[in-house]
């Protein structure tokens, strides 16, 4: 569906593995004042002082998480290192350096792998990480991609999946539902063209959910908030898997349950329209679409006035105890148990072409 | 071939990916002092004073990197291991913490994914490193491993690529070459198994070669060794694709030459005498077969009497101006130019089944 297919084709063989680097990494520069030694030895080096060291890790399989039928390489270049930032940023920590390993099959020319490549680079130049690393292999089949996200706080900021209390208040970024609509959106057009590909994909109207779809941004700007208001979380989490799965994971470690208001879950217009027209319901799409990278925190009940006057934040619910159970209390007051979703949606996120 | 064929095998859909990782992890603690948090929440945390990060990756691919037809997933999930920490060691620095993303397949029954765990917690205990995360997903294909391992020197005590003198010696830990003889004996028995599956391998007298290609082990001790010798290395490597690939690193980043004496390259009886029925040249198998994971350093002169004393050690040649070249001193004397492998060799590395 995308450009990214017509460009030049140089197969990778004609470079060869080291060629192949040195091509993708040509203007990788590192700039962090935490970076020592970045892409070219046998391990990144970094210096973070007395401050904790923060990592974590994502991969996505081209098949499983990504169609590169409808997402362009520059994109998942991008996402693939938002979303790692944003389990950084859910730990109230700043990334500094990202290391990347890909494998590919020789179906894909230099150019696809340099698009890609300059996508990641741009999400470094946005969040200011620094590529230090990495590893290139083949691959039989797909593009497969692993992130590894290093960054750093001091020891009192960092903010734990389980630190919330009864009573704390239940706070989301942003609005949900939005990445997983988009990818009914992606899924829809995709069908049409692959019957006629004549056919131009028909995205107006659409253009929020897909770029919650396809590039991701990771939310900085919110820990940034919380410090200039003077709130540090109780506990937080980004949300990838959906609502709920975040919720029962903060709850399962705070040995606390929850009550989570469907009216206060935060949904965006093209949100409430998409999911109409595709006949989904738009809570369900924000409990359990997931990849809408938000970050899901609670406070003290004494924040609630500058919680609640923030359009950047939904204040959704309330943290009780562990008997009462994590509860949905919908629009018309009754309670329903919250449940993740699982192995079904782990075994088709992304259905493929 | 082997035995892991025969457990018990219950389907991954029967877990769910959340009891999934609860099942693989339950028997996970963590112990190192430098270990703040483990897995269970959306990153690691780890503190390491004023002491420098290290951190390297690897990612490894079923059919590409490795054959299940032939690799017990217990050594792999070893070798997963050890082969990151080689990176580390390879650094002067020393690993604390291991990062782990699996992808798998749903014909992987939950009961080989428990082998492959206990391969990386054996190695995780035999070289002291905390399991502290990862990522767990699904894949339309074969299995994918992606392993970060995050160490920490003093600033002083880290060995780069780039550090190498004119007229430093160059020094390999242990011998060459077996890993890669290793798989192709492993490869032979495959092929004959596949013709008759009734017949049993015949693996006698290449115990060492399979050994050194299915479990090897990170030099840790080469490190401690030095240390105790008062030896700095000037630079460092390990040796993953053949010595002629990381010489050449040593030289390019160190911009030297350097004079490599064929008669001294280390190798064992069995690489000799297995090389000899392959009708292979056991050099060019120490030079470009890779896998060993040995290290590969550069010492000044003034180091010659205690590192020739070492049987852990081989002196292999120096370094020499640019100008010179990289070049290997042939038994009878000529200079041949060392040459890297590269493309075919990364596009076929281990041929699978």
């Amino acid at each position: 569906m995308f450009q990214y297919k017509e460009i030049q084709r140089t197969p990778l063989e004609k470079l060869g593995k080291l060629g192949l680097i040195k091509y993708l990494t040509q203007c990788i520069s590192v700039t962090h004042h935490t970076t020592v030694k970045g892409i070219g030895d046998d391990a990144a080096v970094m210096r973070f002082a007395n401050k904790q060291v923060v990592v974590s890790t994502d991969m996505l399989l081209e098949g499983i998480h990504f169609n590169l039928a409808y997402t362009p390489l520059i994109h998942l270049g991008y996402k693939a290192i938002t979303i790692n930032l944003s389990d950084i940023y859910a730990m109230n920590a700043t990334p500094n350096q990202i290391i990347v390993s890909v494998a590919v099959s020789n179906r894909f020319p230099v150019e696809a792998l340099k698009t890609f490549y300059e996508g990641m680079m741009r999400a470094c130049k946005n969040y200011n990480v620094d590529l230090v690393g990495g590893d290139t292999s083949s691959s039989n089949t797909g593009l497969v991609i692993s992130v590894t996200a290093i960054g750093q706080a001091d020891e009192k900021d960092i903010v734990y999946r389980k630190g919330a209390q009864v009573n704390d208040l239940l706070v989301v970024s942003g609005d949900l539902g939005g990445a997983y609509l988009g990818l009914q959106v992606l899924e829809r057009e995709n069908e049409v063209f692959k019957v006629n590909p004549n056919m131009q994909p028909d995205l107006v109207g659409y253009e929020y959910l897909i770029e919650r779809q396809l590039k991701p941004e990771a939310r900085k700007d919110i820990p940034e908030l919380l410090k200039e208001l003077g709130i540090k979380p109780s506990a937080m989490i980004d949300i990838s898997n959906g609502l709920a799965s975040e919720i029962l994971h903060l709850c399962d470690q705070s040995q606390l349950g929850c009550r989570l208001f469907e009216e206060k879950i935060p949904l965006d217009p093209q949100v409430l329209t998409t999911a109409e027209m595709f006949r989904i319901n738009p809570i369900i799409a924000a409990l359990n679409g997931g990849e809408d990278y938000e970050l899901l925190f609670t406070v003290p009940l004494a924040y609630h006035e500058q919680i609640k006057g923030h359009r950047q934040l939904s204040l959704i619910g309330h943290m009780t105890t562990k008997e009462k159970g994590a509860q949905l209390v919908s629009q018309s007051d009754s309670l329903i148990p919250l449940t993740a979703q699982d192995w079904d949606t782990f075994l088709k996120k992304n259905p493929t072409s």
